[in-house]
C-alpha cells in the first residue's frame, strides 16, 4: 500500500493544499468536518473519509488546516491515541505560544509535531510567490520537503515550534499598518475629492520605494547606534508627524492610527534623544515601560 | 541685464536647489540667515546677498525654502512692499491649511503664489525619482517649467494651494506607519534573538509585494461596495490583529501602533459589518464619529 496523506480541515485554504498534493499524484486522503466540501477533491482522486479516524488509518503524515487553535485541538485530542509514531504538520494558524503548546501536547503523545504558517491566500498555492515558514521537528521537514515545496517555497526556522508564527505575526504587522496609513491618506485626499484610485497609483510605487529604507533603519537597531550620522532626527520627525496629525484633523480624518507614532517619537525626545535617529521609535515599542 | 533667481534659506534643501540651478548655469543670488552657508554656491556661481532686499532686487523669480511656515512669514513679511508683481515659489514644508494662508497673503500683495512640497532628500535632487509635487498659480508653474525640472520629476495638482501639501502629507502618513510596524515587528522577532536586519531581508520584499494590495483597497473604497466578494472580511482581520496583538504582548512588545487599528476593525463589526471587506477601515478613519 502506498503510503497516503491525510488532510484535516478543507477549508479555501485546506483544499488548496490537498488539490496541490492530488494535482502532483500523491494519493491522498481528506476530511472534513461538515460534509459536502471534498466534492471537487474527490474528483481530484482523495479518498474521502466520513471520520477522522477513518482519515488517519496507517501511517501516513497528517496534514492539518483548520481555523485556530481550538478547533486542532477539537480534531486531534479524541484521536491522540491513535497518532502515537505519526508526523503532524499544522498549518493553521496559531500564536507561538500556541504552537508551542501543541507541540507539547504532541511530545506528551510521542506525536512529530512541525508547525507551519502560510504566508499566502489559497490561490496563490502552488505559485512560488507563496511562501511557508516551518519551524519545530527538524526531521519531518526534510523527510517531507517534497510535498512541502509543492506548494510554495519552504523556510524551516528551527527546532522552536514558536519561531514560524512569530516570523509570520512580526511581517503582518507592518502590512496592517501599512493597509491603515493607506487608508488614512486616502481619507485626507479624498475630503478634497481625490479618488482613491488616484491616490494608490503614486503611493505604491512610493511605498514600495520606502521598503528601501527599512534596511538602514534595522542596521541602526541592530548597531544600537543612534546617533550616528545620516539618520533622519526624531526631531525633524517629530515636526513631521506634528503636521500629519494637524493636517489631518483639518481634513476631518481621524488620528487614531498616526497620533500613537506621534506620542511615541515625543516621549523619546522628552527622553532627551531628539538629536538621534528616528529609528528609536523600536526602543519605545520593545522596553518595558 | 538677466533676470536672476533670487534663494531665500541655504539649508540642505534649499542649497541642493540653488546647486542644481547653478549648475544649468542659471544666474542665481543666494541669502542665508546666519551667514557662511553660501561658500559653496558662491564657488559654483552664486552671487551672494547680505540682506534679503539685496537678494530679491530685480525682477526674477524667488524661491523660499526655510525652515517651516513661521520663518516663511519671518523672511517675507518685512520685504512683502518690494514684491508686489513678482513671482514667489515656496518649497518650504506646510500644512495644506498653512499653504492657503500664505496664498492668501500673497495676494493680498499682488503676489504671484505657487506651492511647491519636496519629496525626496536634498541628496535625490537632480535626479528622475526626485518628485515634487506643486499647486497655486498655474501660469507660475508653466512658465518656470526648465527650473523646475532641474530638481525631479514635477507634478502640478491644480490651483488650490493647499493641494501639493495634501498630497504630500497623506504619503507620508503611509510611510510613516509602515516604519512604525516595521520596528513593531523587528521588536517582535528581536526577542527571540533574530536580528533587524536579517527581518528585514524577509520584511522589505513582502511589503514592497503587499503595496499591490492598495490599488484593491482603493476600488472598493471608490465604489463604496464594502460588501462585494473576494474582500478579506473584517471579522478575518479582527481574529488576525487578535493574535498579533497577543502575540506582541507575549514577546513584550507594546502594542500602541497596533491596538488602535485592532480598535477600529473590532468598532466596524461592532456596527454590524463583520462580513464585508476589509477597506472599510477607512470609513472609520474619516467619519465624524
Ligand atoms: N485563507 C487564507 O487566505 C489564509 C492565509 C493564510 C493562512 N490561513 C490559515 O489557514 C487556516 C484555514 O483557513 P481557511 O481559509 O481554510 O479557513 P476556512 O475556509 O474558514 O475553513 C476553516 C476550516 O476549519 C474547520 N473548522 C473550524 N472549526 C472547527 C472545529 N471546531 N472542528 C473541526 N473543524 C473545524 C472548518 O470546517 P467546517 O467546514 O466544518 O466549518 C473548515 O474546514 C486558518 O488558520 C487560516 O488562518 C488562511
Ligand atoms: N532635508 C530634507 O530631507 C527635506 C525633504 C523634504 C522637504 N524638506 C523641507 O525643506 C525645508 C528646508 O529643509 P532643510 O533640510 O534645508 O532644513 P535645514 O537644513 O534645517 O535649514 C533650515 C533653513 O531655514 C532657515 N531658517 C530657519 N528659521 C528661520 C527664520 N526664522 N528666519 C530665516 N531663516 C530661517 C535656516 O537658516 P539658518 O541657517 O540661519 O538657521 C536654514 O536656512 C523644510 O521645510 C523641510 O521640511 C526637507
Amino acid at each position: 500500500m502506498t503510503t497516503r496523506t491525510t488532510f484535516l480541515g478543507l477549508g479555501a485554504m485546506g483544499s488548496a493544499l490537498a488539490a496541490a498534493a492530488l494535482d502532483a499524484g500523491r494519493p491522498s486522503v481528506v476530511w472534513n468536518r461538515t460534509p459536502g466540501r471534498a466534492g471537487a477533491l474527490g474528483e481530484r482522486g482523495a479518498t474521502i473519509a466520513k471520520t477522522v479516524d477513518e482519515a488517519i488509518t496507517g501511517d501516513g503524515l497528517i496534514i492539518l488546516c483548520l481555523l485556530d487553535h481550538q478547533s486542532v485541538h477539537a480534531v486531534i485530542d479524541p484521536v491522540a491515541a491513535s497518532l502515537t509514531g505519526r508526523t503532524v504538520i499544522n498549518l493553521t494558524t496559531t500564536t507561538p505560544n500556541q504552537a508551542r503548546e501543541l507541540a507539547a501536547w504532541a511530545t506528551e503523545h510521542s506525536i512529530t509535531y512541525l508547525d507551519g504558517t502560510i504566508m499566502a491566500v489559497p490561490e496563490m498555492i502552488g505559485r512560488p510567490d507563496a511562501v511557508i515558514f516551518y519551524s519545530g521537528a527538524e526531521a519531518a521537514f526534510e523527510e517531507n520537503r517534497e510535498l512541502l515545496d509543492l506548494w510554495g517555497q519552504s523556510d524551516y526556522f528551527g527546532t522552536d515550534r514558536g519561531m514560524a508564527s512569530l516570523r509570520d505575526m512580526a511581517m503582518l504587522v507592518g502590512m496592517y499598518t501599512m493597509f491603515a496609513g493607506f487608508l488614512h491618506g486616502a481619507a485626507m485626499v479624498g475630503a478634497e475629492g481625490v479618488s482613491a484610485a488616484e491616490f494608490a497609483r503614486r503611493q505604491t510605487p512610493f511605498l514600495a520605494a520606502m521598503t528601501g529604507q527599512l534596511a538602514g533603519l534595522a542596521a541602526t537597531v541592530d548597531a544600537e547606534d543612534y546617533a550616528g550620522a545620516d539618520q533622519q532626527s526624531l526631531e525633524f520627525t517629530e515636526a513631521a508627524l506634528a503636521s500629519l496629525v494637524t493636517a489631518s484633523l483639518e481634513a476631518g480624518v481621524h488620528v487614531d492610527v498616526l497620533r500613537p507614532v506621534h506620542d511615541i517619537v515625543r516621549r523619546q525626545i522628552a527622553a532627551g534623544y531628539g538629536r538621534q535617529g528616528t529609528a528609536r521609535i523600536f526602543e519605545e515599542l520593545r522596553k518595558s515601560r
